[in-house]
């Protein structure tokens, strides 16, 4: 697989397993020295943190909650195999646990994958809701529309 | 250098660049390839867009806003000598464009340096406010801490 085939892979493989709300198969794309810093800036060291937390979120707010890839934005291609994939997610509303309704929102995350013998593994992520109205004021819209 | 040292390296150089509001020596730290996803989830796609951000919020908003290192919470060595890096900061109050003041803050930032010839320059990264309340609501806080 090129690249973009292996960024493709294991973003759909994410996006799979969210939908089923498969914990298990969510936690193998995972490295044992795994990270994730999540959308109100959590970090979650380590992989039994970031399999605890996720499987700690799914029983209070995201079973069931649809999560769609819009687009992968960009993969960078580092020494020695290591991907850098920027995705764009849309994701259902949910109920957060203080009874709160988050509405239906999106996401960039951002992964960082390493080749595993015949596989990727995720050895960090990051995501940030996308204030949608703060895009308008982006100062390097325009360049981008011009790329 | 190990890597803690590449790690404390270009994160005192980011903070001396920002904190002097030195545009040139914040770029000199970005490759050509490099990406960004900041707080509000746009993503600058190439150097050129990443500098062009910078340099316009800078000219709005956060010239002279003090930005302070808290921790490198993470070092990852990855293939080839690439490095993923977690810092959290703290950043002074500052005054947004439409007025409004947005107060003193932390965040946690995520860069990929990639070595290039004797220094490292970064490829990727990301930041996200750290939402104070959310932390205590943390899942993994307890394994966090017992680790």
């Amino acid at each position: 697989m090129d690249a973009d085939q292996r960024a493709a892979h294991i973003v759909n493989a994410w996006q799979d397993a969210w939908n089923a709300s498969d914990m298990d198969a969510l936690m193998a794309l995972f490295a044992d020295d795994s990270h994730w810093v999540n959308v109100v800036g959590m970090h979650w060291q380590g992989k039994r943190a970031v399999e605890h937390a996720h499987r700690a979120y799914f029983d209070l707010m995201f079973r069931g909650v649809a999560q769609r890839l819009e687009q992968i934005e960009h993969v960078a291609v580092l020494p020695g195999g290591t991907l850098v994939v920027v995705a764009r997610w849309w994701m259902d509303s949910f109920r957060e646990p203080d009874g709160a309704t988050k509405p239906a929102h999106r996401n960039r995350m951002t992964i960082v994958i390493v080749p595993d013998g015949d596989r990727d593994l995720i050895v960090h992520g990051m995501n940030v809701t996308i204030d949608e109205y703060a895009q308008q004021f982006d100062p390097a819209r325009t360049l981008t529309a011009a790329a």
